[in-house]
């Protein structure tokens, strides 16, 4: 029978052997994992639904699990945390077929493979609905405490590990989590605050000055704008604009006290700073301020 | 703005204090955990989906939010371990509102404060497609290594907790996880093989004799029948039918040397015996075998 168990089948061939600290394999009712002693688990769920995240239409099964196993990897890259392991539900439009299962999932496996996390289990099913595929990653600390989002000081500055802007135009499907760039950062000179950079800088930097209590001044002409911003030249919106508000970089945001500038062990572009005052205003070249509004992504509930 | 972090700020309002071991709690990029040092972890993730496993016209999604939630506390009770921590990821049609929201939240909350199984994390979206619920439960092994599906041997007893058959006249939205029970049974006398019965009888009993290579006699007169059932007598499917099939019973079934029997420390009804021989017999009163076929739940895909 084409169904569900065939699918299961498929999926367990996929993992053998398990890797060693997976003590029971997907096909029972939960997974077991060894976890190391002493270690802290860190843990996070991040869906892709057809028509808000990806469109179906035009993005391949294989892209759609990329980019649901990316976007809980740089959840991991946001705390500094290595990946371990996910799990994932999938609710797939009635008669999808066993093949457009095995791409999303192989598409989870080739993101998650880069970073040796496995998918240990999960859940799928078929309904009248469209597409939503929904993952959780556990992360562990490795030695490197989690970077919150609430360190940020006055006077620390704000740092940006790549360009901004235009990854609508085709970027968002097929990025990098910054997760070793993460680690590595976090290991030499300690960020006070980090965030990856998924709903867009106004609003991503907004968050972390709400969870620090401090404000931030963003330099216009510091903020990188990505080359993908030129492909949307028609969208009305500057560059900058573009660079501020997009959303889906999947760079990271991170603050740090401008003595340690210097031994930073990645590549980062300093954009503003921290203040005391509350509020994230953006700041021209001439000296002209005004308040950075975020408008990035926000759901609509 | 009546949005994304209006719920998001009133869903940590929810769990302050955190519980000792929640280090950094919902609203980072991640939680974090405390993990007791030498424990395994166990994970896995299941959903419910608007028209598949619930209704959204005529459950209250306070209901939605306990069934998703106890769907994962049953697979928890299936390995005998204890619940730890959840996370879920809403896919909610667009405009169900803040209000509908919070109901969800407060039904996964519930059926999880049971078994002090706080929701640690997760992740909210609107879309134009139906309402999907994903939960991932973490669970930990508590000193009683996990019970598998694949350890049923030749001449063990089959057991199942309660009464079978005629769940979706209602009680599938409200039952009990059996993870007390689970735990109280792995510790006195250890079942060879268990699994929650959500699927159906005669399809779960089918998922533990192939993993466990063996078969199984199932006497037709020792099957529990539930009184739910009169509820849907006019079916055309007789009371035994509806006991094999119709899942969603979220009882166990597990197997177990029949010495041990007279040590069981919860309430079980003895319905047949594992044999060598493969497949799944239905036995009865005169002697009469059949194969029982798995006529419970599989999504088409």
């Amino acid at each position: 029978m084409a169904g569900e168990f065939e699918f299961i089948n498929w999926l367990r061939r996929q993992r053998e052997p398990a890797p060693d600290f997976v003590l029971v394999p997907p096909g029972d009712d939960l997974a077991v994992l060894k976890w190391p002693p002493g270690d802290m688990l860190l843990v996070g769920a991040d869906q892709v639904l057809d028509g808000v995240h990806v469109d179906s239409a035009t993005h391949t099964p294989r892209q759609i699990g990329r980019k649901a196993m990316n976007r809980n990897l740089s959840d991991c890259a946001a705390m500094a945390c290595l990946p371990v392991a996910a799990v994932a539900t999938v609710a797939a439009p009635r008669g999808a077929g066993v093949e457009y299962l095995k791409e999303l999932y192989l598409g989870l496996r080739e993101a998650g493979d880069e970073f040796a996390c496995p998918v240990v289990g999960g859940d799928t099913g078929s309904w009248g609905g469209k597409l939503a595929l929904s993952v959780t990653i556990l992360g562990r600390s490795a030695g490197v405490e989690p970077v919150r989002r609430s360190g940020a000081r006055p006077g620390d500055v704000i740092c940006v590990t790549g360009p901004l802007g235009g990854s609508l135009a085709g970027r968002h499907m097929d990025f990098r989590p910054r997760v070793t760039e993460a680690v590595t950062l976090a290991r030499r000179c300690r960020p006070t605050a980090m965030i990856d950079l998924s709903d867009g800088l106004s609003r991503d930097l907004a968050h972390v000055c709400r969870e620090s209590n401090v404000g931030a001044v963003v330099r216009a002409a510091d903020v990188p704008i990505h080359d993908d911003v030129a492909r949307l030249r028609h969208s009305g919106r500057s560059p900058l604009e573009h660079a501020l508000h997009d959303g889906e970089d999947y760079e990271l945001l991170f603050t740090i006290p401008p003595a340690a500038l210097k031994d930073l062990p990645i590549p980062a572009h300093v954009i503003g700073a921290i203040q005391s005052e509350p509020g994230v205003l953006l700041e021209y070249k001439d000296g002209r301020r005004e308040a950075l509004e975020a408008k990035g992504w926000e759901h609509g509930l």
